[in-house]
């Protein structure tokens, strides 16, 4: 359970391992738009379930129809291997 | 916002109304499989807002992947014009 | 992860245990009555959160206000250590 | 339905009548701190049930624990009494 840092290298094949993320700075952002506030909370309420099932969450906000998640690992000071897992289930959830 | 209820007529026609739906007694019911709990519990915060929203609750209960939605109007004893409009919304919703 | 059965020695000290809890054949079960469905659903949420960072499901059904937990091990088809903990867990959130 | 646009006048009222809210420029904003992610996230399920019932939704973002919401109507680009109403529903409930 314990996060490891991400070298340089390997942020730089972010970009191509996670579809739709962005890395600025010290985070990997994305965002979503979805038809309502209805779905825009669903998906939210499924990235709650993996974030705490993965015990790491994100840094998120949302705006009516608008989701925006930002992943880092605090406690590190950087991204780490878990904010790829957490990126990559979220791009496994099928969106509405 | 009163509920009305619905005429034997116009529960019959209901089966082509909404599909997925099955009449029993007073009750309307449909059930989802889904992939696993995360999108389970997903549907179910849309349908949460969704019920809060019109001011009519499902009686409604979860197994793991797996929802089932019972609807009837509690105040009037049967099926209502309200549980009509529920469903019909439940039914818009893309599942995941 | 494993879950482990419960013998029936353990399963007959579940009730100190588990304050609000009542064994049925080879389930647990709780109620709670909140003041509305806004709570309710609030809660329901913060239990789905647990269930998955544990990997364990209840079995649960809701009526407006009113929402009824079971728990048992399907796989293992009696009570578990799983139900005890995740039961445990529940009774830990400070209800609204 | 329609939202109305405080006046000045109103708005240096706000402070009283909303306990822990803080006026910034356009916006209400409050913050709050939760035990755990689980009941940050129970608060946003009730808040979310809230919004969508009242048909105004807050601009708003969690980090673990904290909760920051802030509210103001985007159609009419200022405070409006659909902000405060949704303020006092959200003042209302019991946090965990």
């Amino acid at each position: 359970m314990t996060a490891t840092l991400l070298t340089p290298e390997e942020i730089s094949l972010l970009a191509d391992q996670l579809p739709g993320w962005t890395v600025l700075g010290s985070k990997l952002q994305r965002q979503w738009k979805f038809k309502n506030f209805v779905d825009a909370f669903g998906f939210m309420s499924r990235v709650a379930l993996l974030a705490e099932s993965m015990h790491h969450h994100p840094d998120w906000s949302n705006v009516y129809s608008r989701v925006t998640i930002e992943l880092t690992t605090h406690d590190l000071g950087g991204l780490s291997d878990q904010d790829v897992q957490l990126a990559q289930a979220i791009n496994l959830l099928q969106p509405n």
